[in-house]
């Protein structure tokens, strides 16, 4: 992975950066990689992460997916960090015969819909959480269970469970003797992506994940004490620097199709792990070519408030636009695909710097199991790196709690505190 | 559609409104909506989307649509204002049997996986384009056409055009005698998802597009003088004013999966209709419930920039989660899935509230082509109404034009000066 970050240092750029204040983020950035090298040493909670290309076992993965390795279709019951990972990642490097379904909401007309569209009887069905009680989670997963009842189909055979030491999931697998995988420890399910969590719907759909993790165990050899000479924390760095000259908003754009649950999974990390204690970017999705006829006009002629971050590959699969007779259209035939979308990225760049607007530019070399885990490894880096300059606990999220006690007391598991404050809301409505 | 917007009253919301402030925006919306009646009487640019559940002919859309209409799988061709309408439809209301993809990007890894998986011969294309030269739409075309006729189908017997009263894609059209339709006049794209641009493939797959213009009419005879009479121009006003005390995000949150699509056709409208001459919130589309366990953290505990809006539909389907032997989860059995989603929605609207984050409630009755098109009629027009508080150019979005050109000198298209600025490009890359 390479990161260009010329577009924030240009005079033009508001907010920017000058190469002064780049030279002392660098000072900071040395002592954050220092906590953060100490941190993965011994590691602690959060920092473990950084870790997992070479602690997690491709094997055991593999072993725990080989009853169920001819499966037709996936089903991931899980939310989250629990399903974002695995979603990224079979989006952008699986193959396009194997259907990968996730269940991560608890909307009853989805989940109608992918039980009427699936054949559970080809159905793999991987069940993540880390404690086992997950409401969302377990509440679907208690219904596929019936569905493949209903048809006729033994869900033992079908169901891999990745979950912590004990709970309830765990409990299940030991009794039904299922194929049980340990979340890691000390890692946090967004961070998780590299690990039994985000790898078990790409080992059945037979990616590489040993080039995933190669890929990981690359950005892990790319740290370094200095933005300069590390991609990850240059991009974590000049983030942060951003955010307190007034980019309070990073758009996350890829251009490329199979990066779409990428940025999403970034919107994830990002917000979940800096948005505390009044800090932290909001993360917005985008998707280029497609975005730039929805969202362009806003970034580039609205509020001085973004950074726009363009991803894409340095080399593409090949489609060659044919010859045309239509007239005015001349200039498209016989250019690849590709390179239409290229001019695209290019122009973007170059219209947003034009426009003032501050951008960085990261490649990798291309949209394979390698470059995806490299990528993955290294926005986390960049997050854990930013976290650090921030300030804040990078790896909790305490304010999801006060929701979970109050849904849960809504749905009679207890009174709590939190539900009865649903109760008090002040209403102005108008229909 | 109903709006609540008890939320930003409040005292602790920050930003927040008070009862006086409001008073103020209600006679600025009333001059606004007098504006508005004004521009739809006349069918002025723009203006005239608001009359297009009268305009709109279903039974011409229809009447294009025979020849395929037993299709299995419908194909849009088209980008931005083009492509989202119809998504959005069919993802909300569509069958789970008609597959409708569409390819609004050049990405050539995403074609050659739409070409491979789809089969011609029982697919319908619909290419949409108003001047019949955008790039990336044609490119498509181009490509989708040859493959057609690569795997002996008649091309022409498969596809249906909308476009403007000229250009290539309406000579091509009569040239080959295509079931052809008008884009609306004075309707920008990202507005006419009530028309032919938006209906065909609804049409398709057999939805009740009557419903939808129904929905849509009702819509237009809620549109009241006065924000405390008119659910679309509440939402408007409010999202405006809260803009000025501070909140640049508006954050777009269904809590139904099927509006998903919805939120990035929101954030298109909102997006390049009001970012313009430094104003514009950026929208930042989210999923209810699936996002608290991923932006929740940040919206509650993050800067203090930002409003959610949370919308539901109040009837869903039913799904009934089994009793389970599991402990700890006795809780869950025999409740609804939806009435867990509606928990989890009533729980994040209390969070917000009790963090001080502003957030608003909008409701449709159910999930149907009539629910469907009242919201996204009335969310148009509270884009409209907010575009003249702002006071925008709302119907325009000069800033994606300069990428363009560029993109096209890229291309050989006729050297233009933006291109030669692309080459100029100040680069800062680590490695």
């Amino acid at each position: 992975m390479n990161i260009d970050i010329g577009n924030v240092l240009i005079d033009e750029a508001e907010p920017g950066l000058d190469a002064d204040s780049l030279e002392t983020l660098d000072e900071r950035v040395r002592e954050a990689h220092q906590r953060i090298a100490d941190g993965r040493a011994r590691e602690e909670f959060g920092y473990a992460a950084l870790n997992l290309p070479e602690t997690t076992d491709p094997d055991a993965i593999r072993q725990a997916c080989t009853e169920v390795e001819d499966s037709e279709t996936i089903l991931t019951v899980g939310i989250g960090g629990s399903a974002l990972g695995a979603a990224t990642i079979t989006a952008a490097i699986g193959d396009d015969e194997t259907g990968h379904y996730v269940l991560d909401n608890v909307d009853p007309a989805r989940t109608n819909s992918v039980l009427a569209e699936i054949d559970l009887a080809e159905t793999a069905v991987h069940v993540v959480s880390r404690s086992g009680t997950t409401a969302e989670t377990l509440a679907n997963f208690l219904v596929v269970r019936e569905a493949m009842t209903d048809d006729g189909v033994d869900w033992t055979d079908r169901t891999i469970v990745t979950t912590g030491d004990d709970g309830p999931l765990r409990s299940l697998a030991k009794k039904h003797e299922l194929p049980a995988l340990d979340v890691p420890d000390g890692v946090p399910g967004r961070c998780a992506a590299l690990s039994t969590v985000g790898l078990v719907p790409a080992a059945i759909m037979g990616c590489d994940i040993e080039a995933l993790l190669a890929g990981g165990e690359a950005g892990a050899e790319s740290l370094a004490p200095s933005l300069f000479d590390c991609p990850a924390y240059a991009y974590g760095a000049v983030a942060h620097a951003l955010d307190q000259q007034g980019a309070g908003v990073n758009v996350m754009m890829p251009y490329a199709e199979g990066l779409e649950s990428f940025a999403e999974w970034f919107a994830q990390l990002w917000a979940e792990s800096l948005g505390k204690e009044g800090e932290g970017q909001t993360p917005v999705r985008a998707l280029g070519a497609t975005d730039q006829h929805s969202q362009l006009q806003l970034y580039r002629a609205g509020p001085r408030d973004k950074m726009v971050t363009l991803v894409r590959p340095e080399n593409r699969e090949s489609l060659t636009v044919p010859e045309t007779e239509i007239p005015d259209l001349d200039y498209l035939g016989n250019t690849d695909l590709g390179r239409v979308l290229d001019a695209e990225f290019d122009a973007t760049e170059a219209s947003l710097a034009d426009a003032g607007c501050p951008n960085v530019r990261i490649e990798i070399e291309r949209l394979d199991a390698h470059g995806l885990g490299r990528l993955l490894y290294d926005m986390q880096a960049a997050c854990i790196l930013a976290g650090e300059l921030y300030g804040v606990d990078t790896f909790t999220q305490p304010a999801v709690e006060w929701g979970k006690r109050a849904a849960r007391g809504l749905l009679g598991a207890g009174e709590t505190a939190e539900a009865r404050a649903v109760a008090d809301k002040y209403c102005r409505r108008i229909e």
